[in-house]
Order: C-alpha cells, then sequence, then structure tokens
C-alpha cells in the first residue's frame, strides 16, 4: 500500500529473549522502528528464581511469562518463536529455522549454556540449570532419587540415591544445595516411611578456595557456616576430575558413590561469535566495542552472557541479570543515537551488587559498602526478587493465577514447555540396583 | 524381631494412586492391615481439572499432589512409585516394575486411557487427555499452533494453523471447547500482530445426536447455543472417519484441514483384566462380582474406570470421580467386613449428578431435579470442585503456593513430570508450510 510511498523504517532484529534482549525491545518502545524479537521459546526465564522450580518451590509458570504479553501493548515489536541457526552478515538477515529476517540493526542477545571445561561426557550425568527445562529436569532427578531410594532394598543402593553433589560453590551451586537440604530435611521428611530423607547426604563441591568468589571473604565464610548448619558439607579447593553414572571422583582419588550429580561450576557463551566468524575470550564470548558493536560492524550488537565486555576498572563483567539489563537500556539508547545521527556513547556499568540465598532466613547481600547475612539479608534478597519479578509483571500475576484468570481472562501458565516423554521415567522398567542416572536428557 | 511372635499384619495392595485406590486407602486408615499403594506417578490428578491445564489455566501443580503427602500421617500405607505389569494369582503378588508385590488382598484401580475404536494410528495426531503428559502435551500443541500461524506466511497454512477440531461431544469435548474459544478470543487476542486468534476456527464434532449425552436434553441443546454463542462449531450426528497429520474427514467426505486435533471421544479400561485373565465388557472392563470382587477370586477387587459396575437399575456405573470414591469406599468397607468374618455387602451405586462447565457464566448442572445452567451453574460447578481441592488439600494449598511454603516448609509443585524432551518443539527445524501436527508424543 503505502510502501512505495513511506519511507521504511528501519528493521531492528532481536535474537534472544532475556533480560538483554527484552529490555533492547523496551527501549526502543518509542523508537521509529520495526523490531523483530526471536527465541526458540514463547517465554522469558527469570533465571535468578529456576533453582526454585528445580527443588519444586516453584511452578515453571511462576517463573516464566509470554514474551507476547509482555510486549503486546508496543505496536512496533513483532514476536517470533524459532531457533537462530546463523547469521548472513552479507545479506543483512539473522538465519533462523522459520526462514532469514533481514535486519538495519541486528542485537545478538542468546546468552550462555553449561560449560563442562571440556569433559561434555559428563553433561548425561551432571545436568546444569539454565532454563525451564534444565529445571523440571533437575526436579525430576531429585524427587526420583528419593522415590527410588524408598523402593531399593540394598543399603549401599540407598546410600548413592540420597546422596547428591553440587559441583560449583557459585550462587547457584550454593543455592542448589540450600535448597535440598531443605526440601529433604523439612517438606520430604514425614512422607517417606522406609527411608529417612534427613540422612540424605548433599555435597558442594568447589574447586577454588571458597564459595561465592565474587563475595567478600566473610560472606563466603557465613555462606559456608550456614550450609553446614543446614547439614551439607562443603568442600572447597577439591577439583572434580571424573563424573560418570554412580560416582564423582575428586582430585586426590576420593571417588563419592551419588546418583544425582548438578553442574554448577562453569557457562558457555552461546554460539553468537561462530555465527558472526568474530573474535572471542576463552569462554567464547564475543568480544564487543566500546558501544557493545561489533568491531567493523555498527550495526551489530552482541550483549549480555554472550558478550566480553570490561568495567571501567577493566574487570570482565559479570554474567548477571543487572548486567544484562544494563547492556539492553545501551543498545536501545545506542540505536536511537545512531538513527539520530549522533554518535552512540561508549557502554559503562554499574555494579550494584551481589547478592544469594543459602535457605530459610539466611542470605548474604554485599551491596557497595553494605553487607546483609541472616534474616535481615534473606527478606532483602526476598524483596528484591519479588521487586523485579512485578517488574515484568510476573510473580504477583502467576501467585494468584487461578483467581485471576477468573476475573481478567488472561491465562497464567501460558509457557509452551515439555512434558510429553513417553518413556515413564528411571523409576520404571529398571531395578534398584541398576545404574541410578541414565542420561534422561539427550543431548543434541 | 517381632515377627515369630507377633501374627502378621494381612497386606493389602492398591494399584492405582487415582479417586478409587486413594480412596480404599483412606478408608483403610484405622484398619488393622499394611497396605500398599502403587502407582507409576508420585502424584494424585485431580483429572476434572485437566483440561485447565490443557488450555493454560492452571499448571500441573495445580491439580497434582504428591500421594506421599497426602497419606503421610497414615501409618499403615506404603507408597511405591512403579508401573504394574501383571498379577500372579497363584502366587498372590502383584507384579510391578520395582519387583513382584505379595498380597492377601489386591485392588486394581488402575483406570483408563483412550480408545480410538480401532484406529490407533490416529492416536499421534489427536492426542487424548487423561493425565498431566497429556495436559501439558495438549498445551504445547495449541499455544505452538498460534505461534506457527503467526510465522507463517501462507494463507493456507494460516487458516490450518489456526483450526482445531474436538472430536467428542462429552463433557471433556464441551469444556475443551469452550476453554480452547476463551483462550483464542481473549487471552492471546491481543498478542499476536500478524494473525488474529479471534479467526481461529474451534469445531466440536460428535457422532451422535446431541452433545453431553448423559444430560437432559434441554441441557445438551443449551450448552451447544452457548458453545454456538462463543464461536465454536458444534457438529452433531457427524463420525469422524480419518484423522491425519493435517485434517479430520467426517462421514459423508467432507475433509476439514486442521493442525490441531483433540481426542475426547473414548475411552478403554487399562488392562487389570488382562493381567487376572478374566471377562470384560466390551469396553475392556473387568466384570464383577456384586462386592466388586472377581468372581471366583474374593481377595482380589477391581474398582473405578477399569471394572464393568452395574446401578440397581441395571445401567452401567459411569466413568466419573464420584463413581470410583464409592467403589473405593466399598472396598474398603469390605475388606474390613472380611477380616471381621462378615460377610461384604453388594457394591449400590448413588449417582450425585452430572456437571460440565462451557465457559466463563456457564455451566450445566443436574443433579436429581434440580437442573443448574448460566452463572449458577457455572458458580456451583466451580464451588464443587474448589470443595473437593480442599477435600484433598490441593487447591487451596497451591493456589498460595509461593507463600505457603515459605511459612509450612512445604513444596506446592513436587510432581515429577516430563519437560526433559531435549527435541526443542515443532517450531524449530521446520518450515511453516510442511505437515503441522507431527507425532510429538511417541506413542510406545
Amino acid at each position: 500500500m503505502s510502501e512505495d510511498t513511506a519511507p521504511r523504517r528501519p528493521r531492528v532484529v532481536i535474537a534472544g529473549a532475556g533480560f538483554g534482549g527484552l529490555q533492547v525491545a523496551r527501549g526502543l518502545a518509542d523508537a521509529p522502528v520495526d523490531i523483530t524479537l526471536v527465541d526458540k521459546h514463547n517465554y522469558h526465564c527469570f533465571q535468578p528464581l529456576l533453582y526454585q522450580v528445580a527443588t519444586a518451590v516453584l511452578s515453571p509458570a511462576d517463573v516464566a511469562w509470554p514474551v507476547r504479553h509482555i510486549l503486546s501493548r508496543q505496536d512496533n515489536v513483532t514476536m517470533l518463536m524459532a531457533e537462530v541457526t546463523g547469521v548472513d552478515r552479507a545479506g543483512h538477515a539473522l538465519i533462523t529455522t522459520e526462514g532469514p529476517i533481514p535486519y538495519d540493526f541486528l542485537v545478538l542477545a542468546t546468552g550462555a549454556t553449561h560449560s563442562y571445561f571440556g569433559h561434555e561426557e559428563w553433561a548425561p550425568f551432571a545436568p546444569g540449570l539454565k532454563d525451564i527445562e534444565d529445571a523440571t529436569h533437575l526436579r525430576r532427578r531429585i524427587l526420583v532419587a528419593f522415590e527410588r531410594a524408598e523402593a531399593s532394598g540394598d543399603e549401599a543402593a540407598r546410600r548413592r540415591l540420597l546422596t547428591f553433589v553440587i559441583v560449583g560453590g557459585g550462587p547457584t551451586g550454593v543455592e542448589m544445595a540450600g535448597s535440598i537440604a531443605e526440601i529433604a530435611r523439612h517438606a520430604l521428611a514425614p512422607d517417606f516411611k522406609r527411608v529417612d530423607p534427613r540422612t540424605a547426604r548433599i555435597l558442594l563441591i568447589e574447586a577454588g578456595p571458597r564459595l561465592l568468589p565474587a563475595m567478600p571473604e566473610p560472606l563466603s565464610a557465613y555462606a559456608q557456616r550456614r550450609l553446614e548448619a543446614m547439614g551439607v558439607e562443603v568442600l572447597t579447593g577439591r577439583p572434580v576430575v571424573d563424573i560418570g553414572a554412580d560416582h564423582v571422583e575428586l582430585a586426590g582419588g576420593e571417588v563419592i558413590p551419588a546418583s544425582t550429580k548438578i553442574w554448577a561450576a562453569g557457562v558457555r557463551a552461546s554460539p553468537a561469535a561462530q555465527w558472526l566468524n568474530a573474535e572471542t575470550d576463552r569462554a567464547g564470548r564475543c568480544l564487543v566495542g566500546p558501544d557493545l558493536s561489533l568491531p567493523g560492524a555498527p550495526e551489530i550488537f552482541v550483549i549480555g552472557d554472550t558478550a566480553a565486555v570490561a568495567d571501567s576498572a577493566g574487570k570482565p563483567v559479570p554474567g548477571i541479570a543487572p548486567a544484562a539489563k544494563q547492556m539492553g537500556d545501551h543498545v536501545a539508547k545506542a540505536i536511537e543515537a545512531r538513527l539520530a545521527g549522533t554518535p552512540a556513547p561508549a557502554f559503562r556499568y554499574r555494579h550494584d551488587g551481589d547478592l544469594a540465598t543459602i535457605g530459610r532466613n539466611s542470605a548474604v547481600v554485599k551491596l557497595g559498602r553494605l553487607e546483609l547475612t541472616g534474616f535481615i539479608g534473606w527478606m532483602f534478597w526476598g524483596f528484591v526478587h519479588v521487586y523485579f519479578l512485578i517488574g515484568t509483571r510476573n510473580r504477583i500475576a502467576v501467585a494468584l493465577a487461578w483467581l485471576w484468570n477468573y476475573v481478567t481472562h488472561q491465562r497464567a501458565a501460558r509457557l509452551i514447555t515439555g512434558g510429553t516423554e513417553a518413556e515413564p521415567g528411571p523409576v520404571q522398567g529398571r531395578r534398584p540396583d541398576e545404574p541410578q542416572t541414565p542420561p534422561l536428557r539427550q543431548v543434541s
């Protein structure tokens, strides 16, 4: 119709609807551009609370929200559910499973995945926690281990089934260890008749000298003391050298029989740099210029966990939600500046702080000079997370999902997730004394 | 220890933790027996609300509750997560994937599954709705259809993707049709930019002369009028003769291009009769005596959807939750009577009524002489369902899951379900103009 007369609006294509990508889309709400937001899922996942899905505190729908719904009032965005497979730099198009999408500006915000430091063969035995599918998979593994321990007649098998090893002492590892300790000691304890879930052994193994290396030492020490008080065995300075279906082996030769292993030790960037044929750091993150655009390609930006960015002191910007959001904000402004013909400013990272919860009534928080622990830290942690969930219309709406649905017509659980396994699970068709942790998830 | 001196308590083995099986276990709470309850899942599923999971109103955890938790205060029950594979009648043992379980009394309450009337090849194209996995699978299919319509550039493909055919006009079919109409016309409508979900075509196809055959005719007619007012096309007296990946064919030759088909037309009993080598009716349900025990085997009971039972008028007892519960109550009393040496009474079915919801503000209810429709019927329907959810400690606790967890240490979402698909879904790796409904679920 008017295509021939009206000038075409610049096309902004954003790959990834995580914290970074979503922020770019929102930041361009009033810009004269046509945005296409591509994600392989139909939902935005609030990763900081994924561990609570893995440990059955929350339902998947509590930490995920349809991207379409978040952006439904923003007229200049089209959402496309598709997987990114490459970038045609010469043809200025993002290549997806639903076909190529031409762009004038491209933003790659495709995040990170687990890294096993060259031991990809460990992946089926020690799954990680990056998305909803990972979380329900881990939940399944953890709960099935207790079921199988109850069904098993063999004491050694029971011990192995009730041993949980978390590899990696960062926030995710600390939070998983604390949460598994709590589910075993409280929620599950009264429900089992043959085994006592309180006897479950939970090990948190860290190769470095202390837990939560981003935190000041006293907070690391506090976290370790609290976890130990909850019954978690914390092993620091102990690199893992092997992981199999039924065991974890530590440097020095100690072998721990354990059915359930959880990987929280390392991440690797998504293949954005490969799609772009761009330079990376050792973690596979794309090296970008000061304004987060690709050197030599000012129309391409890379942000979040898949970009290697340094702060003003030269330290790498951490792979956390606030950093991704700040980068998203920056790129939205940079694109607007380009459209206005003004130079894009350099990105400056502002580190607000670090926080991790340990368990009921305890968390560690470091905000500038402020350090909080215990109940105050825990309340603060909860408040911050609920606050950011409200910000994305998530937490509150979902907590009241059923009632709310009948009032507003909205559907709280509109995420497309798995749950269609025909194979009924490891408890079935398998004797309790057989190997315990088959690769439930096919790694493609 | 005391095994040699104390008399062994009779062992009651119950297969199936649905409405029937659970009721037997509860009914024997004070009986001097040792109960083993076997189920392939770790949760009891509230099937009447499954359609709301399939249509994204509720999360899976909202309609499922860990069996262990339901029975945690009942000391004479052990729960075992295992699949039943047979019965060793001579050896008096239930055969499961976790080994044989010896019984003195056996109760088979293993329910029903979909029946395609000899057309099992339709199953991958038109999945049914019997458990949580079915529900999340259907939810995925329904939501993916809208996503793919949005991504498709082909008008015929879009029409096919936005056509939903529900086969079977019983309560499940009526509820699914109404709920899909509502999600398309309200919840999804504002979120899509290229297609208008309100143009989705929703067909409810019934081979018989009217919807809801268990209801009086005026209520059937009301349900049809209400569905039509919501935009559902109701076709009665139209048997389905073929279902493929992209179409449904009706008797007479009409072919409806449709990506999403849902089977709500027939059920078939679980193989309990085969395990027992017992006589069945045409639906595969086990023929039982007046006290619900197997003819010639007074120690074996078969109840719920897998038993063929007649009411006092000679009419078959319907496959609904209240009937299963009544049978469960009866069997608990029958076992107690046997233990006391008194004869077990005959089972008498008491039909309380029928009800089905259609959509917002409308439902049909038939209770004895009382007939309700519209808002009153809908309120009644909601009240009854919430009431029964409270009865199993389900609805209320789950609606407040997050808050409640932090207060009581319980975990609302403790169900073991799927969600571990490596294959990321039909949208990906597939062009929109390719066949739309691949068999996502492998039928084993």
